[in-house]
């Protein structure tokens, strides 16, 4: 039967994404992976998980296994309160609604929020599962202009005053796919200009607490309480395929956002709920998260070390102290494209960044790398691989290619390159 | 914040849903409920659910908890392709589509489908669950006539010819709420039906296994399987908060119900799937279903006793062969609003059946009852403190209350009680 002709408008606009491709790629035998964006095996509590198992059953017997209110199973409700207030966001448990991974946050968001056409203001780059979960609700994407520290207020400001904005989105801590933290002035100043100009923005963080180096920086939620939906997951931190979520959300959005999710499933499994709440509530998570760092910390090391190492002098990465990612920028004119190309014959994969941007053409010459999969000795590996990869590529790339003085001043600037 | 004017259209036109305060009450203690539709915590296989989460841990390891295929985790997809066959419907395993409940089909459904003002046609009274999915995407509900053995095709034939309906979705076995099971002449009928309009349909299938008596009749599926997306759960026959569903949709469809997927919870818990599968694999629902229909079958019975004893002879139920509701009709002019407000002070709860029609100022004189959870003792206590609620009410009504010719009737009908 004509299936497209069943269609809803919406679901037209959709295409698969290319990225799922490359993730393809990614998997094949052989291949080091810098493309996942997903934790290390090795970062599960694995044994722990059957102790939970036993303890969540003995306690909550056939509780743990029946439906349960949309809202979220109370005990871990009011275990994720107590974790918040160790990011100075206090809130009772009754206020915390949990959802199917973050992810179940960010579609719920589009849905109650989004009518064709509103706009969105958002990273560029930006998280591509927000994309996802936001577009099937057919908004338009307002890019806020950023620089190494994340999205600059000043750029933002007159984006708000015009209020077209439905909501703002941001991952302020270490983001996917950049790797920057907005520091604690722009915090304080995208806080107050969200304040002053009553614009809702929905604060995605789940990578806070893998954090090798520094010092936590507060939430913007914390400084604007009533403005904000904060997000959080244990996928980063416990285990993704439970698919925990969460969020805190001013009161009407929450009550809006619960009506929504009891259409889309219901709630979320009550026994993953009860895992995370015996997780919590047994102070799992802070004896197991030094394990998590110390296993990514050298990782992360062996990838800004390889990069000082490997890459062209005249390419640029962001030094994130925590979270999944490096972010890479290499002069106007790479075809990262065409260096993914090479570089997967060489069995190295990437992401290269033009995905991450919401609109098209856009960051053609950067590239994501994670290094939460592979273990140092294979980062270095890939590091220099893919720095022989983007040497050859930039030396054969025919002179003109990029067109007039765009094209000369990267052929110059790669010229930079001694190595 | 003025939160009010950031709401999508859609999320206007949404309210809580009324039954929610309904089952609240229901839950209050000392309550014998009727209200719920949710399996008995007695049904739940809970020491094996232990010992399979060891096998689990055991056999898959950290695969068991990491992001997986939105699809779904292949050895549940192939061991639901194989549970299936059993119903007559024959499909690999790479097919199978796993959802967070059958809910997350339904959802997908209306979001791959439905444009706001987009027809879809469903029995009237109807599941609350696929309104709640469908609503948010703004359809309008075409009301498929029905009878004691669920839509009528002849009625069902001119509304499809015209063409306008985006999908049709049907329970087609003990449905909830009426517990009415779709004869097979009917079956073949609408599958005759549906291919000869090529129009889509949705089959919700989640308690054909939770059969009493009588013998198993082919899903629609079976009769047409590349106009059906056929929807299952594991909820009812294993334990419904590990939510567990599926669907089995023709190619194009799936590719979209997965896209949407994506974005809206990325995949089910991994670890839920890989449960459900060594219970599917190792024979254990087989060996556990005759547990649950044995606790089921006395209650049921118990209900349909206790109705023929007590209930006035005017009113008419149905008489199903499993499921886990009994439907009943007052004589025109029940006004079951009251008689459940009578009811409650009685420490009995019920659905008065108005919630399920898509069309309001419908089932006035309609209640759902639910036999899953209470033992037969206090069914049968509920259901004869229901039946003098109910002489009450009728006796009491004043004389004209429902108008004219209509109210005489009524009044005279319900003048045939005679106990």
């Amino acid at each position: 039967m004509p299936f497209e002709k069943l269609l809803a408008h919406r679901t037209r606009q959709m295409s698969r994404s290319a990225i799922r491709e490359i993730l393809k790629v990614a998997s094949q035998p052989g291949m080091i992976s810098l493309a996942g964006g997903i934790p290390a095996p090795a970062s599960f509590p694995l044994d722990l998980i059957g102790d939970l198992s036993r303890q969540v059953i003995d306690k909550y017997a056939d509780r743990a296994f029946q439906y349960d209110l949309t809202e979220g199973f109370m005990p871990l409700r009011q275990a994720v309160a107590a974790h918040l207030a160790g990011r100075d966001i206090h809130v009772p448990g009754e206020t915390i609604l949990i959802t199917s991974g973050s992810q179940g946050v960010l579609d719920a968001v589009g849905k109650i929020l989004i009518s064709p056409g509103d706009t969105v203001g958002v990273e560029s780059p930006t998280y591509l599962g927000a994309l996802q979960a936001f577009s099937p609700y057919e908004p338009r994407y307002t890019p806020i202009p950023c620089d190494h520290e994340g999205i600059i207020p000043e750029a933002l400001a007159p984006l708000i005053a015009k209020g077209r904005m439905k909501f703002i989105y941001l991952v302020p801590t270490f983001q996917n796919p950049s790797g920057r933290t907005l520091s604690l002035d722009r915090r304080r100043a995208i806080a107050a200009l969200i304040e002053r100009y009553d614009t809702l923005l929905i604060e995605d963080d789940p990578y806070c607490d893998l954090r090798y180096e520094g010092h936590a920086l507060p939430p913007i939620k914390s400084l604007a309480p009533e403005h904000v939906v904060y997000v959080g997951t244990l996928s980063k931190v416990f285990a993704p395929g439970l698919r925990i979520g969460y969020c805190v959300a001013p009161e009407p959005i929450r009550n809006w956002l619960v009506l929504v999710k009891q259409g889309v499933d219901l709630h979320t499994s009550t026994f993953n709920q009860a895992l995370a709440a015996a997780y919590l509530e047994g102070g799992h998570l802070q004896r197991h998260l030094p394990r998590i760092l110390d296993l990514y910390r050298p990782r992360q090391r062996a990838m800004l070390a390889a990069l000082d190492r490997y890459f062209p002098v005249d390419f640029r990465w962001s030094h994130p102290e925590g979270g999944m990612f490096v972010w890479v920028e290499g002069p106007e004119g790479t075809d990262m494209a065409k260096i993914y190309q090479a570089a997967v014959r060489r069995q190295v994969a990437f992401v290269p960044g033009h995905f991450f941007f919401p609109k098209s053409g856009e960051g053609l010459n950067t590239m994501r790398l994670n290094f939460t999969m592979p273990d140092p000795a294979e980062i270095d590996d890939a590091i220099h691989k893919l720095g022989d990869v983007i040497r050859e590529c930039m030396d054969c790339r025919p002179s003109g290619q990029s067109g007039g003085a765009k094209g000369q001043q990267n052929a110059s600037r790669a010229g930079i390159k001694v190595f």
